[in-house]
């Protein structure tokens, strides 16, 4: 049995095909002819836009089309000057083109392989598909091409660049196995869209296995099993069966209200990114959007978005909900995110720094901005304004003054705004918590934000693995400050939602259950797994259990009850 | 009016005498008879340590002991090899003594001025320090003589060097201006040890007076005057007096029981770094030491202290006190501080990070040897183990553990130890504050350490000036968890004290009164203040000012309320 990451869901059994790295190697020599080779080279990049665009258009009829916004990327990437540009550069000082590539992806991967940021370091794996795909075309080496492979097979390979999962045809691949890449990986996205079992970063797979070995990717814990005995391949069988069974299940979720074993009725909304995830959350059935990060409008671009840009965004989303809800959350960035143009710098604590509603309420223009871009596209249905990392009465007072202005505004210009749109807090300061009835005076809605609310409450760095065993919302302490929240908001009378991922924990759910939580907001592929274990709890079951774990002193002791009582 | 950095309080009205900075330029010349040039070069280093070592015992004799470790420091950095050795290479390669003192002096300066530690950075100022004495004593240039100024004087100079300072007649000198230097600069600490009122940090003052000018020295709000008119001067002398007054009246307080208007007893702890700090603890009338940070013994050396030197170092802090209390905190570290030995790595955000308990119960056999340092301590006095950054049961009953386990192996191998010795928590996280009743049944003390409280609770960086109009202990989040912790203590019946900035605060004093606080743990300067204050209020008075502050929702609020309410 191997170990890796788990990034897809389910279990395949099947019949390894291994994908043989090609070899990309070439002798680097001085060109004479230089403009010659910038033909070789022109032409080669003119065959990788349209062998991507190609690529893209396959991905979005055969997966979606949130997906094939990574060939796009690619796209996107060699039409920008500057990366072909330095290619060209280097050639005509007499580098042949496969050296110009390599060099130039190199350098750039380099780069951006070192930032702290997520989003920056996908950007190096980008590039690295870039770089192998210009190689091949130039040295004429063709792709395995996955789209031919047996039913049942189980692909594994070094890495699964975006062209070869373009080629993969969902009856035939029962399981993906790879040496590279964690669980946002471009190959992890494309495999949780296609459905397939995957098993990432199994530490030298492609080494261990020939052709035709038997193999089992076990998705939902991260186990690979090759040639494993009959023992093992009936036990994986059944697993199967009950993970196809407990899927199916779900389905007869969909399309219902979200409702308690009492038939209480609760609210299931989606946390996206995007404006085209909320196409995404009607997929899923999301009931609206409890979380709209409005980052990625501040980092997808080398310059603040527009007011315009930004209500277009906005508008996107709300229109896709068709009158749902859509919370929008206000620009959430700080010094440990990459945003060039706005000139943050480096703290030495980042996450309790100079961020979130601080930087908005000191650059007011930035803020404005923002608010009046939420505020139009209020006219195209129901937004609410969420601000985030609140600590204190002052900021909520400042963000709804701003609004308030804002609103003057828009009247004085004619532009049409929903006049009653509410403004909510993040709860997700140990602060915040703390003075929670008086922020209720203040807010007209809560939503707890479990992640920092966990990291704020116990010091502790959620993205540090040598502190990450104190890092749970399970934790004593996490658990009264969620219990205190969401009374404090019900004695106000204003609504409570949360937006962390222990809104989907079938182990917290019927804790949230018992101290009222009204709005549950999960990743939108969670949603018919959190209705289905709403459905389970009565209230009374869920009060008895929630006394019981808060009577506890230990994480372990409160998780190992949660467990031994889940439905 | 100028603005500086009020280093030492105070008023001092006088006339100035400029210290003109000596032209300590030289010519770089190339050195063929190298061994004579390393004679000269030795000599000077003789010279140096002969009257560095004069100088720390002038210190010594006039000021105290620990303000002549600074000098002491000085000849260790001299005597260490590595430093003197650099410059002799480079005099042997040819480079006369004064370039090799420069390039050496500046090698370190600009090494030690790039780290975030205050230690670390004050080590550059102590070369810097090294570097002018060396270069005065090269080239011959003789030092002004303080100590020949006329009664009266208010010395003005870029910077106070330590030997300069140590030629200070406390009685001629009536205050200090300088250009560069902080609260924990060499000149601060001098200052306030000699009670002469500084402000540091005035740029361009030394350009903007001349000899014989008129200056008034406010050290407590860090103002000064030159040649200010009639009025400025008599409300000047008006508030010197008052000064004056206060602080004789504070003399009052020596030597007295620490009790309310009511008679009730609290006990006024100190608060100290090296036990040598015990000393002034004692000359300050301290009832004992509510927080004796270890972390000294771990950051001076170039490799962990042996359980001999941990215990020598706390044995000589609980024979200080003589029975008295003295609560040591165990090893509070973290990848913000500097300790190359443990190797530990730079983290993202240090404050949330691998530190403190979570570093020692991950490093046993270190902790251990600290926690055999303290038991073998317990054995001459009073001493009590406080443990740092808990945020959760566990910890604390992991800490517990350890201690047992040392104090079978003391009582095998037939060492005395205090059979009883408390265990305590230091309650600084928001986790820490909102599990204070499960804490409470663990722990035998808890010490509130409201700095990184604050901290923790409102989501602030406490070091990040962007942020820090929200770091403040009146914030009515961090008002309400010292109120909760306190009354948790209370209600379990163990001992709750308090050594954060916070106790010391003469506004915050009567509301720690009102919410229960036995124990105050302050800077030893501010014993006798703390000690007036909690005599002027009665519980009845301290309640009601504490309900209405607790009424209030900013933070500008409570401030207000409290000023107003001032005694």
């Amino acid at each position: 049995m191997y170990k890796g990451i788990e990034a897809s869901r389910g279990i395949g059994i099947g019949s390894i095909c291994l994908i043989v790295e090609r070899d990309l190697s070439f002798e680097s020599k001085h060109i004479d002819d230089t403009d010659a080779e910038k033909a070789r080279f022109n032409s080669a990049i003119d065959k990788f836009k349209a062998e991507t665009a190609e690529m893209a258009e396959n991905i979005r009829k055969n997966i979606g089309p949130k997906e094939a916004e990574i060939m796009e990327g690619h796209l996107a990437m060699i039409n920008d000057p500057t990366m072909a540009g330095e290619m060209t550069k280097m050639i005509e000082a007499g580098q042949c083109a496969e050296a110009a590539v390599t060099a130039v992806c190199d350098m750039f991967i380099g780069m951006f392989s070192k930032m702290e940021d997520d989003m920056m370091r996908q950007r190096a794996s980008d590039i690295s598909d870039i770089k192998i795909s210009l190689l091949k075309i130039l040295l004429g080496v063709e792709d395995v091409d996955i789209s031919k492979v047996a039913p049942g097979t189980v692909l594994v390979a070094h890495d699964l660049t975006p062209s070869m999962t373009s080629q993969i045809v969902k009856e035939n691949v029962v399981g993906i196995i790879t040496e590279v890449g964690g669980k946002t990986s471009h190959s992890a996205i494309l495999a949780r869209a296609l459905e397939i079992p995957a098993v990432l970063s199994v530490p030298g797979i492609t080494e261990l296995v020939k052709d035709k070995d038997t193999a089992i990717v076990d998705g939902t814990e991260g186990d690979v099993y090759i040639n494993p005995d009959g023992d093992v391949v009936s036990k994986y069988v059944i697993k199967r069966e009950e993970f196809i069974r407990a899927q199916a299940e779900l389905k007869n979720f969909f399309g219902k209200e979200t409702v308690t074993a009492d038939g209480d009725r609760v609210e299931l909304f989606c946390n996206i990114g995007t404006p085209k995830d909320a196409k995404k959350a009607i997929e899923c059935d999301g009931e609206g959007i409890g979380l709209f990060r409005s980052e990625f409008l501040f980092m997808d671009k080398p310059h603040l978005p527009t007011e315009d840009e930004q209500f277009e965004a906005y508008k996107e989303a709300v229109e896709t909900m068709s009158g749902k809800t859509v919370i929008i959350r206000t620009l959430d960035i700080g010094g440990d995110k990459d945003i060039p143009y706005l000139g943050l710098e480096k703290e030495e604590n980042p996450f309790l720094g100079y961020r979130a509603v601080r930087y908005c309420l000191a650059n007011k223009d930035i803020y404005k901005t923002q608010l009046r871009g939420l505020l139009r596209a209020s006219a195209y249905g129901k937004v609410k304004i969420m601000v985030p990392l609140v600590t204190c009465v002052d900021e909520v007072r400042a963000v709804k003054a701003l609004v308030e202005e804002c609103k003057q505004e828009l009247k004085a210009e004619g532009i049409k705004y929903d006049e009653n749109i509410e403004v909510g807090c993040m709860v997700e300061t140990a602060a915040a918590s703390l003075i929670a009835d008086l922020l209720a005076k203040e807010a007209d809605f809560f939503s707890i934000g479990t992640n920092d609310l966990t990291q704020y409450t116990m010091s502790v760095d959620r993205g540090n693995a040598n502190v990450a065993y104190l890092y749970s919302a399970f934790q004593p302490a996490v658990l009264r400050s969620i219990k205190n929240i969401i009374q404090a908001g019900n004695a106000a009378g204003i609504p409570v939602g949360m937006c962390g991922e222990a809104a989907a924990d079938p182990l917290m759910i019927p804790l949230l259950m018992s101290f009222g939580l009204d709005e549950y907001s999960v990743n939108p592929v969670l949603v018919l797994t959190a209705r289905s274990i709403i459905s389970k709890w009565s209230k009374a079951e869920a009060d008895a259990l929630a006394e019981k774990a808060l009577s506890l002193s230990t994480e372990a002791e409160v998780v190992a009850l949660l467990k031994a009582s889940a439905k």
